[in-house]
């Protein structure tokens, strides 16, 4: 039997239990702590930035993957030189890890950006300001999620507390139409399986719903995205569900905005819109079996987070929505959490939106 | 957190799992052994016909469920007696164990059967066969399954062990044109809700091949098998899903065969065929939530066992197979035996077929 080791027990993790199950596989999982999302697998709780805790958790699975990209790199090194595989490999994940390394790469390979530079001292960011017209992003390199390192900034005082930790990211505030991302999955065998691009929603730095696919009266759009979802796959050797975040420009230009090497909330919605989902995909891939099918089950397929609470007490509020699913992560509530998502299927989108959204409504809560 | 307890370790269990994660319910399982197909979540493993360790396993839950019908009548009613709740509760299980309890309470009710009888004497038998042919079928009332304990008989001396033992069934060999079955999940609160009426091929009693839905080019089959599925589970006030397994006369009447008071294999099929599967709906019913919808995804859904061995060595020979989704019961190598089951969906019924039939192909092992 094949034995797959997932570091970090969030939601990620969570949502591969079931897949792992039905394809036969063992999945064991690292966590944080014993009440997390993925504590069902938990065979493991302790710190992934330990060096000997990973070692001895990786000693009985076949293979390692992850549920965030926070593990560091001299670990992922360390597992690699004990003769482990680790999926995505350090390879690709390096450039994961950094922004401004993956800017340099994909810059580099010829992909897509926005404009980019990168900030040492308050002067750099100030003629970055004066080149982009005095209103830019700014990133920290490695550790944000969810919006966190990542800030709007008119005045480089704004960024002066980052700069003393090292080189910051700067980006132009791209006049974006609306955000996409291209799901792609990819086997060490080099096979590729690309989703149709969906359109996701964020507010406030994080992702709050996902239409599958992306609505457009043009069709170039789906295929010069999965195109370009498989270069950088491909470019950058990743194995397993590679998310390509993406900016559509008013005059139809895609742009690379982020990258996520692994199952990511813009592939929640392929659990009930795809025949295959990104949780069996990732792991059919990182076990080098062949990929499954990508085709979408309905027309329309929409998924819309759940932030705070997901309380089973509302459940029975649900007798109207009974072709809405629900996945609810197992966790605390806590104001602006991702808890859960509800994904609706059908075939106008309007009306699978306002079904989806109607669900999460209900569990709505200010905490 | 709603907690639910599953007696018994297979892969109805086992299937559970999954679903029970994403709707944030808490699954226990009480295993028969530590290999069972369920022991991810096997929390206890021992046997469910000693009533301290059912008792036991029953403290830490909010219902009970099951797996197989096999759990003892006496158990039940103390576990009841005890204040647990029970669902399928002992009054419809009853009727589920003994079938001639069975035959009994649905002729009552009015229900459309087989001709039958039963015989406490070979000269019972002997009588039956001369008034139905010469050729009848013998059931054991209790524990059979998979075609155990079901025999064709001509001479009544082929049913002297089990009259040994008590009372036998008999029924007329039923000149069916096909078999059909009606899924039905009830909540506690007399809400159902029914799939389309699947067709079932069987080989030596033991289920191989199920098409969702039932191919027709008369709809009123699928209503008549809907309707009769209600009544059967409000009228033994079943909670959670019940199969009712049928005969399709070639006058075009539908005749009850058995009774299942759980998910079963002619549902397997509503994993990736319908929005909501049986595993879900089971779930949903006896923890009294609202019931999912079981629309179909798909024109049509057709799954297929697999017997003997589902060896992942094979995995690699599904490239040209992206679209068949598998199921893997993590169970050991037997001739014979149940070891997964894969399920294709498609637009055409003979091509769906074909493909899920060439996937189950792949693993055929003469063991």
């Amino acid at each position: 039997m094949q034995t797959i080791g997932v570091i970090g027990g969030g939601q990620l993790a969570r949502m591969m239990i079931g897949p792992a199950i039905e394809l036969g596989l063992e999945l064991k999982v690292l966590a944080e702590s014993s009440g997390s999302a993925a504590r069902d697998r938990a065979t493991t709780v302790g710190d992934f930035r330990d060096l000997d805790t990973v070692l001895q958790f990786a000693r009985d699975v076949d293979v390692i993957t992850f549920d965030h990209e926070h593990v560091p790199t001299a670990i992922i090194l360390a597992l690699e030189k004990a003769g482990v595989a680790v999926r995505p490999g350090s390879e690709a994940l390096t450039v994961a890890q950094d922004k401004i390394v993956m800017r340099q790469i994909l810059e580099d390979l010829g992909h897509p950006l926005p404009v980019w530079g990168v900030a040492e001292t308050t002067a750099d960011v100030e003629g970055f300001l004066a080149a982009n017209g005095g209103r830019i992003i700014a990133k920290a390199p490695r550790g944000g999620y969810d919006g966190k390192g990542v800030a709007v900034v008119t005045e480089s005082v704004q960024v002066q507390e980052w700069l003393a930790l090292g080189p910051v990211l700067m980006e132009e505030m791209v006049d974006f139409s609306r955000e996409l991302a291209q799901l792609v999955a990819r086997r060490p065998n080099g096979d590729t399986a690309m989703w149709p691009v969906v359109e996701t929603t964020q507010a406030n730095g994080v992702c709050t719903e996902v239409t599958l696919p992306a609505p457009t009266g043009d069709d170039r759009i789906i295929e010069v995205a999965a195109e370009l979802g498989r270069q950088i796959a491909n470019d950058l050797n990743v194995t397993g569900v590679l998310a390509v975040e993406l900016f559509e420009t008013p005059d139809g230009r895609l742009l690379v905005n982020e990258l996520a090497m692994r199952p990511h909330n813009s592939g929640h919605v392929t659990i009930e819109g795809s025949v295959t989902s990104q949780f069996e995909q990732h792991l059919r891939a990182i076990c080098d079996m062949p990929l499954g099918a990508t085709d979408s089950r309905h027309p329309w397929a929409v998924m819309v987070n759940v932030f705070g609470a997901m309380d089973l007490g509302r459940y029975g509020r649900l007798a109207e929505s009974s072709d809405v699913k629900l996945h609810n992560y197992g966790k605390e509530p806590r104001a602006g959490r991702k808890v859960g998502h509800v994904t609706a299927t059908g075939s106008d989108v309007a009306d699978t939106t306002s079904r989806a959204r109607a669900v999460a409504e209900i569990f709505h809560a200010d905490i």
